[in-house]
């Protein structure tokens, strides 16, 4: 059951991948086991917004729509659509009166973080970000050992613009030391915006 | 061929709509007759990264996808996905480190701008998007009489807020008087930005 973009890179659809996972292995003692990282998100940005924090949503998914029908007295339902490759990232929005950029990404490897994850259409959407003084990162996480890192754009495009001379994947000490570890709660869950505070007040 | 909303709001495919008024009325005499204002928006976008100026993208429309077929060496396809109702605006991005959002609606009246364009997410979106710190507006075509304004969303709010008690439509010459009007050119078509900028140093 693999999806690929024409480009032959997969794609993953959480919502689906996350109820599979649900079923088969959710096991309550593991905090966010089961969860997959998008609901996380989902979860911690809706804390971000009623809390009024930030207003950070998740772009839908690009879908080419081919077909439509139109039932009497029912709603419309699209019977043939083509998953899009994304042109931009997956969230963006904003916090105090930034513009906040980032895609999210998990492995279930434990020492490397494979760059096949991300297509070049967004790190070029993060490039252009950063050009206009938005603040772009991606969320990175190792599944298996439940740690999540942000990572800032820069420091993935080093990675990125290698990986044909160099790895495929980033090291995960790599990661360790130019990212940011974010300690894994309740409410918020990812609390990336605190280590964004962190990193701003330092520039 | 009505898609409604589950609250009965009427669902506007502007894709669909805009190649029906191409086959059917394209006059090239007239400028801008013909394109819809979501296309002219897209150009205007993609002028604007190309020459460095913002990054601003028109999200997807949000779907709710149901089943999707895996045809053996061929692309997925969805089969089944509904329309949901966007939680926020259309149009988000960066233009000069700040957060820039906004809805595109067009009415072929000529005399006012019903509300019932706008959903009751959207306008509670951007009065988020306002309290922290974002830009957030609305472009309005007047497409009968290919005028587009720009009505900032604490004016928008205004209207919307008492359609109750007052009119469920905004008068033109009230869109004349708070809002501005933009005019249409060839590169970019509807240079908003540049009215942007007349806002924001007059603030």
């Amino acid at each position: 059951m693999t999806i690929r973009y024409p480009n032959g890179k997969k794609f993953q659809n959480k919502r689906i991948l996350s109820h599979k996972k649900n079923d088969k292995n959710k096991d309550e003692r593991f905090s966010n086991r089961g969860m997959s990282l998008e609901e996380d998100i989902n979860v911690t940005n809706e804390y971000y917004r009623s809390h009024h924090i930030a207003i950070i949503h998740k772009k839908p998914t690009p879908l080419q729509i081919v077909n439509v029908n139109y039932p009497k007295r029912s709603a419309a339902v699209v019977t043939e659509a083509y998953f899009k490759k994304p042109s931009t990232t997956d969230y963006n929005g904003v916090y105090k009166g930034r513009y906040i950029d980032f895609e999210a990404k998990e492995t279930k490897n434990k020492t490397s973080f494979p760059l096949k994850n991300f297509h070049d259409h967004q790190i070029t959407h993060m490039k252009e970000v950063i050009s206009h003084h938005g603040f772009a990162f991606a969320l990175l996480r190792f599944s298996l050992l439940d740690e999540v890192y942000l990572l800032k754009a820069e420091d993935l495009f080093s990675f990125y613009d290698e990986q044909d001379k160099k790895r495929k994947s980033i090291p995960k000490r790599e990661i360790e030391s130019c990212g940011y570890l974010i300690p894994i709660g309740f409410h918020p869950r990812i609390d990336y915006l605190k280590t964004i505070d962190k990193i701003l007040s330092v520039e």
